[in-house]
């Protein structure tokens, strides 16, 4: 089987591999995109996810400070190259994450960020809240979830509502921009200060 | 011994305590200054350091990000009063704070800040560097007594020569702002971002 310059482009939309490697794979495999795209991720060419693997090491800090100075914020938000760090939109979008850290009060990136001492105290209170309303257990652990998952979407950056969009939560907008941009963007850190209070 | 404004006025500035309050004890203690201090000490009414002993909960929260948007920093610093928040010339102060931490790097506000396990294995290492230089003990200890004090000038922002003035620290930056203000001034925090680096 010839290959086709839409193999070579199926190929690398699959896996995220680079043009070469894709050719050389499906030279490999004469042709058949499914054994072309388990040599690649074999030899760790391909990603698990297309983008989400790539690495992000350049990107932008930047901070919004809440008129009256008694609010601000500190973000650093990653992608992979300097051209799109340097972007207007880039740009836009690491003042929109500032400001919404500054609006909602996330006090984590993403679930995965928050320890596990803090999951299990909110956990704690959650099962209390729900103890003593007679329910059977299945429902009691569904409802401790739904209010575990409400919990995440309070504290977690990504997860919380988009003050501009509330249809859509933060990780929508980035992905949004990881789209456009074709690269692997990240919320990577930030700080918050509010006067007086740690 | 009347009391006299000469008193009062030595004696405020010995305890920070208020004018009513020193004419009282001067008169409970018959004009004897020394008593004087002793009373307001024992009343709480003075406070062992004039200025520093008193709470300072408003100020400004500020940001510097450098050109480039690689390096940012966010920082908060307090006072006394709204009024003197909001002048110029605090937020100036603030912001050379700010612009310090992002030029000099400093990853604490002062050496208390420290944590002592960072402490000791600074401790260690220089100890490790005079060691076999077949110094006397007591020789040995002002030498890592003032390899940490050196350290410590570089990592605390207090202790860390003003970049505008290097003859002087932020300290000294500081301490002039809270003399014209009259309040007492507190670096209170600050965060530091490096594109890149944890």
């Amino acid at each position: 089987m010839p290959i086709t310059a839409d193999q070579v482009k199926q190929l690398r939309e699959i896996t995220g591999a680079g043009m070469m490697e894709c050719k050389k794979a499906l030279a490999e495999t004469e042709g058949n995109l499914d054994k072309a795209v388990d040599v690649l991720r074999k030899s760790g060419a391909a990603l698990a996810d297309k983008r989400s693997g790539r690495t992000a090491n350049e990107g932008r800090v930047d901070a919004y400070i809440h008129p009256g100075h008694r609010v601000g914020v500190l973000v650093e938000v990653n992608c992979e190259t300097d051209f799109v760090a340097r972007t207007d939109e880039f740009g836009e979008l690491v003042r929109n994450v500032a400001m919404q850290v500054a609006a909602a009060g996330a006090e984590f990136v993403r679930r995965e960020d928050v320890p596990q001492d803090r999951v299990a105290r909110e956990r704690e209170i959650l099962a209390a809240q729900v103890q003593g309303q007679g329910k059977p257990p299945q429902i009691v652990e569904k409802i401790i979830t739904g209010k575990l998952d409400k919990f995440f979407a309070e504290v977690c950056l990504l997860e919380q509502p988009y003050i501009r969009d509330d249809k859509r939560t933060v990780a929508d907008i980035v992905k949004d921009a990881a789209a456009k941009t074709g690269e692997n963007i990240v919320v990577r850190r930030f700080a918050r200060f509010r006067l007086g209070q740690d």
